[in-house]
């Protein structure tokens, strides 16, 4: 099986700097894959040579979809956008997937509007993985969907189980839904009746998470509304960067505390490592008929490199195939004699 | 002036085991301050000894409120509490203010019932002080209310500023509203029409910050619904506790890594010193005509010590008459010429 993911070249803080390497960093260590390069072809070959590599095609695109651009507009006037040409591919067969850094609400629209959703679901939902003390796990939506009602919350659910179904050979992934207390009497109405129908559903619903529970990895899957969820996602990127500034300058005091530093450079590494945000770069866009990785706008080339091969871990693994079986057989699957 | 501070005493997970020497060590550590403990007297005996101290008064409640008991029923059959006795004590001007670590929605009721609402103000909000790069900042609410419309939020802002105000001595504080993008167009409807409000109020309002900003500093004081709030708030603390986790776990790989955070240990220590979230311990219910501070359920003696300080500063910088003075100008208070 040959795997083709689309990249958005020209989309992200940094553009083809860094998604050009990464994308060729990528195809030159998995053998069974290759990538299209999509953006302005003359900004393309400065970043990747003259000559033509194997696995690797360039896409022309003339347009380029802005930050802040309005979503709507970019799906309206640009047609011929990197981002949106790397999706054609997608919906044309021509790639397996696709990776972008870009505006989040662009990709979403245009996505939605090429790829269109799965029957049985109504909105896309963004997924990624977060480290656990004892693993990781995946939480959605994180931005997508500011209100959601309790079929979205179930959707997100069956989604987020499927995924993981796949990705991880876990037919029955733990599924809890984020609340404010553990309580049952708890939470909003729209979490209350979100939780009743996950119970229903026959995934492996455990009940509520409370924000320390994510890190705790009570469940597998989280689900959450996308304002709460992009929330909770920015305010531990917040804490971990401040306690890494608390860290550094600890260790920065004075002579004999950066002499210290020095000796315990290895193990601040590796504890550095483990919490690598780079490493948990790539959500899903879960919901479309077709596979759509989005990269945090400002990743480097190492942070995007995990992005494109998520895409390829999706592809490999028959995600989609996975949740359209699921959605189709409706969300009443029996649970296991 | 002479502070008196009413304890629950049989509140929180530890009870007097906890709450008693906390309070003997304010009183001690504190020459104008005197405290009321309230609970089981015979219980209360076991911690304080037999002689009687200055500055502390036992009175006698004989009923306790479960952490998990419901909030309506404590109030309605629990009127000899130790959580309802200390309120009551606030209430009829023999203590300047209380502090509980029990039951937060019984804590919440009983204020609301006792106390009443300051005019102008529908509804109680907890707001607690979290590290920032910088200093600190004032989040609320934390839990209180689930669904709060732009109103209550513009109340919010109101309350903050008034309580960083008196307790900082900072008169325009800024003030901001906890959201999922830094434009305008993002976040949800009650948002939006809420930071219109907040605009229009004579508040020192910065706009939208997002879940990374409330630790970088953006504003002295932020607003959010209580889901949110207490999402982002025990995310913070999970995350905290995984990091910690990792931390010890790497210094602790093998012979050389413990020896090196033995070296390390002074820095680490003042690391987590910054950190400890028990410094930050304390939760003001605002809105209330009287002073009601909510410490964690699960704190020590060291940390319930700063939710009594905490209570003690409220008095000692007159929170309560400040925001009734916000509140009774209307929320239009001119910006400064």
């Amino acid at each position: 099986m040959t795997i083709t993911v689309a990249i958005d070249c020209m989309g992200g803080d940094h553009g083809p700097a860094v998604t050009v390497p990464a994308a060729l960093a990528f195809v030159r260590d998995t053998p069974d894959a290759s990538v299209v390069l999509v953006g302005q072809e003359d900004v393309l070959r400065k970043y990747v040579g003259a000559a033509d590599l194997p696995r690797v095609t360039l896409r022309h695109a003339s347009q380029i979809i802005g930050m802040d651009e309005s979503p709507s507009l970019a799906l309206r006037n640009k047609k011929d956008s990197s981002m949106r040409v790397a999706i054609d591919l997608v919906r044309h067969g021509e790639a397996d997937a696709c990776v972008s850094a870009g505006n989040t609400g662009a990709l979403m629209a245009i996505s939605r509007f090429v790829l269109k959703m799965l029957p049985g679901i109504d909105r896309p939902a963004i997924c990624a993985s977060l480290p656990t003390q004892s693993g990781h796990t995946h939480v959605l939506d994180l931005g997508a969907n500011v209100d959601c009602s309790p079929e979205h919350l179930l959707q997100f659910g069956i989604m987020g189980a499927s995924l993981v179904g796949a990705i991880e050979h876990n037919d029955r992934p733990t599924v809890g839904i984020l609340n404010i207390g553990e309580e049952e009497i708890k939470g909003n109405d729209v979490v209350k009746r979100a939780a009743d129908l996950l119970r229903d559903s026959g995934l492996n619903f455990i009940g509520n998470v409370e924000g320390d529970g994510l890190y705790k990895g009570e469940a597998e899957v989280v689900v959450c509304d996308g304002f709460v969820g992009n929330v909770a996602l920015k305010t531990s990127e917040g804490l971990a960067q401040m306690l890494a500034f608390f860290l550094r300058q600890e260790f920065g005091r004075n002579m004999l505390t950066r002499l210290i530093a020095v000796l315990a450079l290895p193990v601040l590494k590796r504890f550095k490592n483990r919490l690598d945000h780079r490493r948990y770069n790539g959500a899903c866009l879960l919901g479309l008929k077709g596979i759509v990785v989005k990269s945090h706008g400002s990743a480097d080339a190492f942070s995007y490199g995990f992005a494109i091969a998520r895409a390829a871990d999706a592809v490999r693994t028959g995600v989609l195939a996975r949740i359209a079986e699921r959605v189709a057989q409706g969300q009443t699957q029996p649970e296991p004699a």
